[in-house]
Order: C-alpha cells, then sequence, then structure tokens
C-alpha cells in the first residue's frame, strides 16, 4: 500500500467585511467574528482543519492588512503557521489566491493534496468533515478535482448548485461517496431552485475544494492562460523579493476570476462528494436563524438589551443600552460607533450602506474603534480637531515598539496595572494615578513587565493623528509600520 | 375702564424624561430638548409667554434637579428670572405645584391672573394665543378658572375633552367666545373619542389654564383640603427658611392630585376658550408625525443617517453612523450612550423601557453623556473600574468653581483653547498639548480668559469618582454643589 498524500489545509482568510456589518468591517470581516460559539469563525476553521493536519502545512490566504489579526486569533498555533501566510495585494476573486497557494505548496510538496476552506463558514459534525477529506483526497490522488456538496435544504438563489452523476462511483468510504459533475448551476432563479430542492439530485457547492496542487495549476494553466502567466510572473517578483509596489501593479492586472466559474465548470475533472455534515455560509444577518440559538419568541439577542415584546428578530448590542420595542423579523445591529436596523429580508443590502460609507469616505466601513495588535488593543473613545484619546490595554509581558511620530505628542495617564516607560534616554515605571507627556520627535515605548494587564488612556495632540506617523526602531513582533 | 390685573405666565418645568427617552432623560426631560426649530421647547414656551408679558413676572415651577439646565437655556432672561424658581421637592401632579405657585403669586400680587402653561408642548400661532390669553384673562377677572379648548383633529384616547355649554358665552373677543364648561370627559374609549371629534362638540384640554391666583387657591381649599393644608404647612417652611428635610417630608405626604380631576372638574366655576391656534404636546415619537417636517417618503431624519428606501419612519441620530434600510413607520433613536428601535404605534412603551432600566439602577436612564453647566459642558467619553475620562468645555470667560476632591485625582490635558489653571497656591496658563495633574485634596479650578472655547481631557482617577466629591471654595454661579 502506497503512502497517501499529505493534505495541505488552505483557509481562504480574505473576506471584504460587508455582509456582517458593522459588526464586520473591511479591516474586520466575518471570519474574526464569534458569529455562535466561544470562538471566532477563523478559529473554529483552523481546529477543524487540524484534527486532519499537523497545523504547520495549514497556509493561510489573506492580504496584508488582515494578516496580522488572524495571527493574534490563531496565537494558538503562531509558530507552526509562522511562515504559511500567503498574501495577496488585493483581493482579485478565488482563483488567483489559490493558484499563488497552490504555486507555494508544489514548492514544499510536489505531491501535495490541497483541502480549499473558507475561514468564515459554519461546520458542524467533525467526523463527517474528516471523512469526506478522507475521500475526497483519495479522488484527488486520481487527478480529480473535488467539491463538498451540500444537501439543500431551501431553495437559495444565492448559491451554486452542483449536479452529480450519480450512474458513476469515482471512490467511496463508507457511506459516502464521490461522483463526477454532470452540471454545475450558477444563482439559479427562485423556481429552478425549488425544483433542485425537491428533485434531491442538486447539491450546494460549499466553496470548499480538494485536489492536488499540481493538478488545480494545470487546470488554471489549460482554462485560464492568462491568469496563470500572471500569477507566475507575481511568484517570481516575490521570490526575488520584489518591490511592494511592482508586485501590487501586476496584481492589479489579473482578472478577477472564481475558481467555480473560471476552472472547475470547464474542467472534465470536477468531482462532487455529497457529504454528511452541516454547513452554513452564515451570508447575512438574516441566515443566523439557521445557525443561532433563539430564546422562545425566535430571537437571537447578545449584548445589553432591554426588549418588551419582539419575535424572530436579531438584537446585537454591546456596552450601550440597546432598547427594543414589538420588533419582528427585524434585525438590530448595535457598536460603539455604528449601528444597522432593517427586516431581516433586507439584510443583503448592507453591502450598499457599505458601499455609501466607503464613497463618503467615513471610517466606519474601514475598522472598529478597538483594534487589535500583538501586545494588546487600543479603542479610540474620541476623536476630534487635532486631538484623539485612546485606551490602550497591554497584555503582562507587551511591549509596543520603540517609536517616535513626527507630528504628535502623547500624554499617558495610568488607569490600571504599571506601565513602564521608556522616554529619550530616561526609563521609569508609572503607576495607577501617574502621567507622563511625550513630546513629538521623542523616542518612546510603552511596556507592561506586570502581572496585570496595563490600561492608559493616551491623549494625542497635533496636526496630524494617522497612525501612519510612526518611526519603529525596535518591534518585538517583526513590523515595520502601524503601532 | 378699570386696569387691568397683571398677568403672571407659570410655566410647568417638571417633566420625567421619559416619554422622549433615549433623547429625554430623567435629568434632562423633553422640555430641554430641540423637538423642531431652533430652540427647545421651554425656550419657545418662555418666548410665546414673554410676548404678553414682561419677563420678571414668569414663574418657573419645576424641581431642584432640573432647575439648573433650565436656567442655562433661559439665559437670556436670566436676570428676570433670577428669583422667580418655584421648587418642587419632587413631582405630585399638577395640583400641588399649581398651588405653591399661586401662593407665591398672591403673595407679590394679590390680584394676581395666573397663566398655565406646560414646558414641552408647541404652540403655533403667536397672535391667536396672545388673543386667547387676552380673554382668558378677562374671564378669570370675573372669577373663572378658564381652560384652553383644542379643536380636536384625531380620536385620541389619551387626552381629556371638554364640552362647552355653548348657549351661555361669558366673554367674547373678536371670533373668540368662552363658555361654561357642560362636561368633562377623561381619557374616553376609542368608540367615544372618535364620536366626539365627528360632532365637534367637544375640545381637547390642552392643559393650559388662566385664572386668578386667589381664586384657585380658594377652589383648592374647597375641593382639596387636605392638599390645601399640606401646601400651606409647606410654605410656611420655606418661608422660615426650614431645612430641606422637613420640607420633604411634608410633600412626600401630599396626595398626587392633577388640577383637572381634583379642581375643574368639581367646580362650577370652570370656563372653556375654544382656541385657534394649532398645538400639540408632542406627548410620544409617534406624534412626531404632528409637528416637524418630513421628507418626501414621510421621514422624519436627523444626524448621520444612512437610508435605503424607508418610508414615514422616524431616525434620530447623531455623531454615529445610523444606517436603515427598508423601514415602514418605525422609530429609530440613536444616543451616544443607548438607541431605540420601534414601531411608532409602540412608541408609548418606552416609558416601561425607561421604567425598567430604572430598576436596573442603569445611568441611561438618569441623564446624558453631556452634562451641561452654568459654564460650558462636559461628556463623558468612558467610564471603568477606578477611573472616568471626560471632555471638558468651558465658555469663553467661563470659570468652574475653586474646588478639591476627596478621593479622585484628575489629569487634564488641554486640546483646544487656553487653560488657566489654580493648583494649590499655583496659578498657570496651560496651552494645546500641555497638561498637568490635580492630586487628591488639593485645591484647583479651571478657567477660561481666552476668546476661544477651551477643551480639555480630564482623566480621573480614584476609588470613587461621583460627582457628589466636590468641595467649593468660590463658585461664580451660586452654587454649593456639583461640578
Amino acid at each position: 500500500m502506497k503512502n497517501r498524500a499529505a493534505v495541505y489545509p488552505v483557509i481562504m482568510a480574505g473576506g471584504s467585511g460587508t455582509r456582517f456589518w458593522p459588526l464586520s468591517r473591511h479591516l474586520f470581516p466575518k471570519q474574526l467574528l464569534r458569529i455562535i460559539g466561544d470562538e471566532t469563525l477563523i478559529q473554529q476553521t483552523m481546529r477543524r482543519v487540524v484534527h486532519g493536519a499537523p497545523a504547520q502545512q495549514v497556509l493561510i490566504s489573506t492580504n496584508p492588512a488582515q494578516a496580522e489579526s488572524i495571527r493574534i486569533q490563531l496565537v494558538e498555533w503562531k509558530d507552526e503557521i509562522k511562515d504559511n501566510f500567503v498574501l495577496e495585494p488585493e483581493g482579485r476573486n478565488t482563483a488567483p489566491a489559490i493558484a499563488l497557494a497552490a504555486l507555494e505548496l508544489v514548492r514544499r510538496d510536489p505531491d501535495a493534496v490541497m483541502l480549499v476552506v473558507p475561514a468564515d463558514h459554519i461546520v458542524k459534525g467533525q467526523k463527517e468533515f474528516d471523512a469526506a477529506v478522507k475521500l475526497a483526497a483519495e479522488l484527488a490522488g486520481q487527478g480529480y478535482l473535488v467539491t463538498f456538496g451540500i444537501k439543500p435544504i431551501r431553495p437559495e438563489t444565492g448559491y451554486g448548485y452542483i449536479k452529480p452523476n450519480k450512474r458513476i462511483t469515482v471512490g467511496k468510504q463508507g457511506k459516502l461517496k464521490g461522483h463526477p459533475v454532470s452540471r454545475f448551476v450558477e444563482k439559479p432563479n427562485a423556481v429552478k431552485a425549488a425544483q433542485y430542492v425537491k428533485a434531491k439530485d442538486y447539491y450546494w457547492n460549499s466553496g470548499m475544494f480538494v485536489w492536488r496542487a499540481a493538478t488545480i495549476l494545470e487546470e488554471i494553466r489549460h482554462h485560464q492562460p492568462a491568469l496563470f502567466k500572471g500569477i507566475e510572473r507575481i511568484r517570481e517578483l516575490m521570490q526575488a523579493g520584489g518591490m511592494r509596489g511592482a508586485i501590487d501593479e501586476e496584481y492589479k492586472k489579473l482578472a478577477p476570476v472564481s475558481v467555480d466559474t473560471g476552472v472547475m465548470e470547464r474542467s472534465t475533472k470536477s468531482a462532487v462528494v455529497p457529504v454528511a455534515f452541516e454547513w452554513s455560509d452564515v451570508g447575512s444577518w438574516g441566515s443566523l436563524d439557521e445557525v443561532a440559538p433563539k430564546d422562545k419568541a425566535g430571537n437571537i439577542v447578545g449584548g445589553r438589551v432591554v426588549d418588551l415584546g419582539s419575535r424572530r428578530s436579531v438584537v446585537y448590542g454591546d456596552r450601550r443600552v440597546v432598547a427594543t420595542i414589538g420588533l419582528t423579523d427585524m434585525v438590530v445591529v448595535d457598536t460603539p460607533d455604528a449601528t444597522l436596523v432593517c427586516p431581516k429580508d433586507r439584510a443583503q443590502d448592507v453591502k450598499k450602506v457599505v458601499d455609501i460609507l466607503k464613497q463618503q469616505g467615513a471610517p466606519e466601513h474601514l475598522e472598529h474603534v478597538t483594534v487589535h495588535r500583538p501586545w494588546g488593543s487600543y479603542t479610540i473613545l474620541e476623536e476630534g480637531d487635532g486631538y484623539k484619546v485612546k485606551r490602550v490595554t497591554v497584555k503582562p509581558g507587551g511591549r509596543l515598539s520603540l517609536q517616535m511620530h513626527h507630528r504628535r505628542s502623547e500624554h499617558w495617564v495610568v488607569i490600571a496595572g504599571t506601565a513602564r516607560v521608556t522616554r529619550g534616554d530616561d526609563v521609569f515605571d508609572l503607576q495607577v494615578g501617574q502621567s507622563t507627556a511625550i513630546p513629538v520627535e521623542t523616542r518612546h515605548r510603552l511596556e507592561n513587565f506586570g502581572q496585570e494587564t496595563l490600561h492608559i488612556i493616551e491623549v494625542q495632540n497635533g496636526p496630524y493623528l494617522g497612525e501612519d506617523d510612526i518611526v519603529r526602531f525596535k518591534d518585538e513582533y517583526g513590523r515595520t509600520a502601524h503601532g
């Protein structure tokens, strides 16, 4: 019996953060949210794939802006995945990202089998998931491009549907079977979708794939030759340590192509394994119904909510009070800087709201007032003309970089814990109620050597208060920009 | 022709702040809100009554907790009304408050005619208002207790209805006539209310009254003897400079009686003047429809709102983003620390929400994060265990009291303007970007001698951070407690 080829999970983690706005943001997309359970979606995804593969075989496909937040959330595996981030300068749909990851994998292991999983889906049933991956990997070894087929539970018009050719079974494992794909249908109309659900001969395309890295590259080269050449050029630039600008330029030239329509639907090698696990892509606030626990009236409620008689509604609050009275099938999501109110069946239009905010240049589409960093986090309490007030939290042992700002001074007041402060040539400790001022262009550092979490209030003054006004001299976390 | 008796407007300004929560609060009731137009309701009310009477004849009936906010809003008349506040220790409905004001008025002028007006109603038509007051004052001179009858425009079940005896006209002024009251009906059912509106022989009771102070006291003595005795005792205690505690005790013993049911409905002297001005008591978020300007889709919108296709809805935001999609007949009100979402026809239930918050001891029923003071205002940016962060705004020429705190230290960072700081024996100026620390139990003062508004960030540290930890040594505004 020949050795089975190693499976390399590739977590696709480059969401745009629009569907779950205002809880998600461009720099804090759905995968980073605790939608259900104690862990975020990407943490759940990581835990799911490392059940069947060593963590050092897991690649993370994302972009530079989101990588740091992902590293923070996957800190449990930080050493294993340290060098496993495949970064796209910007999202160009799935095919380019998958090609880039596949190129990296064949470099590491010419026989590598890739398991592509979105970072922000919910899967219930680890055993069933493992079994599906095992069968799919076997089919991948035979040269198939394998997708997982989910049994449809409603006539959803937003998904792709797959019809297996059930007369042919290309692989089998217990009750699980693999079949060649007979037909793909992308986003059918409501009538068609209802027929598919009724006929029970179509499956939802889950966006999870298993194939040999070498096979998918070959298929991309065949069906998307321009894309393939572009990716090869980019790969060469990256390996030669090319300038960021040049790589970004090349990337921008790529046509955004999805691996479904660009490759799977064109290939003769597509196969599908109808799976037994429960799945949801939690595509909108309205879809939470499928996966989140509800109260007796059918409400999904979190945070400081005072409700009188609402039904079947989603109400998410935080520290602020949210009072809801007599709502039916509504979504109310309240965050420190933005609130959304809409009927459940209009929840997909939140994307349009995000587009409007983006056009307005409003920061509320981009990130939260609380931003996580390797050393802790900061929360913007208020921003105004010439000043910014932050609460900065530093974990025990956390150290901000030794840094300097050209255009702002800072005042620090300790409100909990003990701060070790470097200011110019001085190093001193500040206790609760003590403070210091950091003038413009003065080297400084904030560290927490204590056992307790350090909290300070920082007041910034200056004509320009962007996070990019920073010169780093030393950093514990290997960063070259951003505080 | 004998001299007409002087008219003394009495503004009833003791709202509970529940109906317009979260925009109104217990310490910031509806009268202090800019519901419509550039002025708040109490400012509009003051302007309306001083059109026909000198400002020094206007009494303000309120409670100690709300008096300061009212003085700040009526600053235009601050000298005239300085000694005209009649303070109730706590609200006991309208009869005790009116009795207290009437006792003060007969002391000033035995012939005084009182014009009682709620501080938080909307009236359109100054000329029509003035004419109604003029006729009513004439009737008051004849010994009548006069109320203004509003032509009903909908079958409202929450109001009192008045039927005039139109066969008898007790006074006349142009088209306006006064009639004896034939019948009062308090809060009729929907069927009755609809009949009244249709029959055109009933009027809404507007809660505005005109009578001689001596007459109403006599009628209270007659119909509410226990209340009258209680008020006389309280009045004596007040004039003797009695202890606050003793007065409060007496006040608590009073039965809460409304002047409508307790006096007007029992008196043989009640008269009504059907009036020509437009009136609304803006009793709930839903009632804004009657008075506020609407967009094409019938929405009443304020603040940073991004809306997609809502209709006939009320959406009030502030600095935070509020995104609304496809709402119909809904109310969404967003404030820095609390958000309300409900259908318009449930808006009256916001009172129940406020009751729940009160039971929970939640600060969000009590006051806003921004609190106005004679010298400017402060906004709580964040409160946590052992610390509080405020932005403090001081008007040009504004001076906080020379004060000291027993249990907290403070740090001040100037973010705009120039601060004159007194700290212990030192007096010095701080410019933008400069800071100082005020240790526990150190006398200090913050002043703005500049032309520009001063803004500072204040970080408080200490085991107790209540506003009542203050010792005042000197105060420009005659206050003895609270910063």
